[in-house]
């Protein structure tokens, strides 16, 4: 029987409910969004007691159906002051779906300065003090916990970062290599630290399977899905053998690399960083070239990187941080990158939010550009420490900016613009301007009809005809993927491959009786972000804030492309 | 014959211009809120090259009339981001109104990294680069441009914190005695510190006296205004016997002493840093206990203040910083006290904003309440060196807040609270939420009303009843103030006085031979606030920004006094 467990921290109690039925019919993004916006006060502070913390798997999670292990983490973000939703892949989605845990919600703030643990298992939910793991790093925990409560333990964790209630810190989940992959964006880890909750252990051993209305007809419609995705080009070949890095070459041809602090659209050492350099030094030193973020992926983008003896470095290598600090931060040298790809995951800061912000620090003359030692530096004895500078990185980029009175500071809504110069991939531009979560490329990835056809219809980056168009579709379909708890990467056979979207409906009225039609993914897409925009509205946000920074409207080379569109232009995307 | 200087900083070049007809009856804020709103794009970066900066003096500066010194500055605000005027005494208002010089715009950016300084005479502006003072403190600047230019040079200038683009940062405006006085709310200095302006000298030994319509029906006029003035028991008796530090007893006793950043209404060492025992400290030790911020003041409200052996601390030592630092840091010591006012002064940073910055920098654990030796130190070692905590504690009360996770940080429109609290004086709680430039004492000073019966009539400090009404009507007054060039205590004769109002229209129409009757200030304040809130609203603010912090919530000791206005009573300000 699916429930609700709340935890209230003010006065440390649990409780178990029942699933309001109008909450029975999500998962996911759809769930936490709705949660948030029906329990937090639009104006409230993010660190204060009346902001609540909510868990939710997709609907799919906890199937054997490939892809469907994405766990959504919802609250008001301390980062952008707007409604926030961030997935991440992890044991936790398939494990709370396994327990029939629709959602934990963690509301109130405790009295005492002490530090909790929750622990979450088919009785529900349990309170405990900790001490020992306080000031711990995120792998620490993990290996604590394990050696604690057995192998097979979940566990969703933060860093020193979140403890410091940092605006860039994450929630990170662990994996099935008993590493990790976090909730990055929008500093949900600070909501968790404000709560004092320093990790939520799982434990599903007493969970008994999924249950499907219609076993066989899941199992026809998941291998129709699982097709569809291996069949699609990039989800079936791309992806898998070059990871998402595999962009690097592909955006830098397309003259939207963002590089030195999104001065130019090119970067000159862009093989040093590319997908391929980046595989090719994978296999030499003996990682692992594919790897999934979670249980039952297909595509297996991520990777395990070693360093030149063969050591572990760092997992869930992505593009985003390798273009942002190899690129924009001009550290054309990977075993910095990964480097500091470990130390981010480890005390626990969102590495897109902590990367631009070097890349604003740089400009700042905090450091120089290309400096990575200077990085890994400022990240272990200044980050991680919590040192006035670790701080003000750890806030993000536009903190970063309005301290060093730094002028070209790329954020909208205070998050930091993604890997994607919006100048020369204009589609992706509209997302970063529009998203209710602040700039996310996540939220509407137009990257791929920009560049790489996804969708079949031509939308040329560098004009801006059907680009407000595309990312309004994209952003309405991108609530289904996040509802569903499904990876981001499906949005490209369900783009272009005609089986994958019945699969998918298919799946889901097969797991819960229902009879929904494709035509139920746009409502669902445009209910949830009508109430993410109210919320928005709510804690006064106006269309003024779906602009990106001025200095946007400077040519970036190579085609000297500028951001041109108009207010009207862009207000435009919400006439739906 | 009246003129507006314009420097274009982007090309180096000055040019003098006529006044446009629809500026030629304005003077002070109401000048510079309309050059802002018309010139400056709302939505720019306040740091970048489309923020302008336009001084102004009052209406009435430059004449022989009492207490009209008052110097406008206004630009869109790094610290807020909404329009802002902020006016210091000194003697530039009375030099720019001999020159005939209605107003200085400054535009643009500098290419090149250099500093520059500004020269205005009777000829006009001209720009010079400038090296020899560049990071050098304000005193040092003045010191210097006597012994370069005549100890009558007039001069405005910018400290390190304004060349470091601090959010807190003031310009400072020469007095009579070498000294200094600041435009001190909302960072301007920052924004002359981007335009790479270090200062501004005055020649105005070659002009003529202010040209008066009417020279007789002006001297009377004048003569019954200072009348005024001195009769009323607040800028006759009160003001120049005790200086502003007179209200630290009277807030006190009423509850509304902010103490421990805004966590009680009183501190038991309120005799220390009352106004009665700063007047006993200075006139024991040598030091000046009356002392005009412009020449031709008449309330001398000011003062000099002087350590154990007689020497030189500081001036201009306002009943704010004493308050914040000492009863809301818990400083219980008016020499720390002097010492730390007269670093903020030199290194440049408005002493409201970082005092209540200091507050919340205790309250996140940086220093201990209490630690005027830490406050000294970190002014001195830090902000004023620019290191990561000194940019920090620089950058305001908002910015320490979200640096280091604290929720109980009192800012309206991240401009920090001044030293009443607004639970137990409701009325500047409303002035603090409405004002159209963030936090603001000054701009609608409902102290006098709810505590001293200014006006007549009676409005209870602790409750709701009329304090909407009263705030509006004093915001409106307070434009004519700041528009005329007025001291803000002259609102207390014109509210109580009835001869001070008919008096300030003689005195305007017998300088301008205008046939303007007391209508004209309403109409006045009226334009001037709906001018400012426009450009507020086109700059992305709302209804939901003219709040105060949640933490108000909480009841504050005697009174148990709670902010307790909603959202419909406060936007009911705005009904005019």
């Amino acid at each position: 029987m699916d429930k609700i467990l709340r935890v209230n921290m003010s006065d440390l109690s649990t409780r178990t409910e029942g699933v309001p039925k109008e909450w029975a019919g999500l998962g996911g993004r759809a769930l936490t969004s709705t949660i948030v916006a029906k329990e937090v006060i639009p104006t409230c502070h993010p660190l204060g007691d009346n902001n609540r913390l909510v868990f939710a798997p997709g609907m799919l999670s906890g199937t054997a159906a490939a892809n469907t292990g994405r766990f959504s983490a919802g609250a008001k973000s301390p980062l952008t002051g707007t409604i926030k939703e961030s997935n991440a892949g992890g044991l936790a989605a398939q494990q709370f779906a396994r327990l029939g845990i629709k959602a934990l919600i963690i509301e109130g703030l405790p009295k005492e300065e002490k530090w909790y643990s929750l622990h979450v298992n088919q009785d529900g939910a349990s309170i405990a003090e900790e001490t020992e793991l306080i000031g711990k790093g995120n792998f620490a925990v993990v290996d604590t916990l394990e050696a604690r409560l057995g192998k097979k333990t979940g566990v969703i964790t933060i860093g020193p970062a979140g403890e410091m209630r940092m605006l860039s810190a994450n929630i990170s989940v662990k994996d099935s290599d008993s590493k990790l992959r976090s909730h990055g964006r929008g500093g949900l880890g600070a909501v968790m630290g404000s709560k004092r909750i320093k990790f939520i252990s799982i434990d599903d051993s007493k969970a008994p399977a999924v249950p499907l209305f219609d076993a066989e007809k899941f199992k026809t419609a998941a291998r129709a899905f699982a097709k569809a995705v291996i069949e699609h080009p990039a989800t079936g070949e791309g992806l898998p053998t070059y990871g998402t890095a595999e962009m690097v070459n592909i955006v830098n041809a397309a003259g939207g690399l963002p590089t030195r602090n999104f001065t130019f659209g090119q970067f000159e050492k862009h093989e040093e960083i590319s997908g391929e350099t980046l595989r090719e030094t994978i296999i030499a030193r003996g990682g692992k070239p594919k790897h999934g973020c979670q249980p039952g992926c297909i595509i297996q983008c991520s990777q395990v990187y070693h360093d030149k003896d063969g050591n572990y470095v760092t997992s869930g290598f992505e593009y985003e941080t390798i273009e942002i600090l190899g690129a924009n931060a001009c550290i054309g040298n990977l075993d910095d990158i990964a480097a500091a790809d470990y130390i981010m995951d480890d005390i626990g800061v969102d590495s897109i939010e902590t990367s631009v912000a070097f890349g604003v620090a740089m400009e700042g003359g905090v450091l120089p550009f290309g400096d990575g030692k200077g990085v890994l530096r400022i990240l272990k004895e200044d980050v991680g420490a919590g040192t006035p500078l670790g701080r003000i990185i750890g806030n993000g980029a536009g903190h970063v900016g309005r301290t060093f009175g730094v002028t070209r500071v790329p954020v909208v809504k205070n998050q930091a613009i993604p890997a994607y110069d919006p100048r020369s991939i204009k589609g992706i531009g509209i997302t970063y301007a529009t998203s209710t979560m602040g700039a996310d490329h996540t939220s509407g990835y137009a990257v791929g009809t920009n560049l790489m056809g996804v969708g079949g219809g031509v939308v040329d980056p560098l004009k801006k005809d059907g680009q407000v168009e595309l990312s309004r579709h994209l952003q309405i379909i991108t609530v289904m993927l996040d509802t569903l708890g499904l990876c981001l990467f499906v949005g490209f056979p369900a783009a272009d491959m005609p089986t994958c979207v019945p699969a998918l409906m298919d799946m889901l009225n097969a797991r819960f009786g229902t009879e929904l039609t494709p035509e139920w993914i746009g409502g669902l897409g445009v209910n949830t972000l009508k109430t993410e925009r109210a919320f928005n509205i709510a804690a006064g946000f106006t269309n003024k804030d779906d602009r990106l920074p001025e200095f946007f409207r400077e040519p970036v080379a190579p085609h000297n492309a500028v951001w041109d569109f108009t207010d009207e232009e862009i207000d435009a995307f919400w006439d739906f």
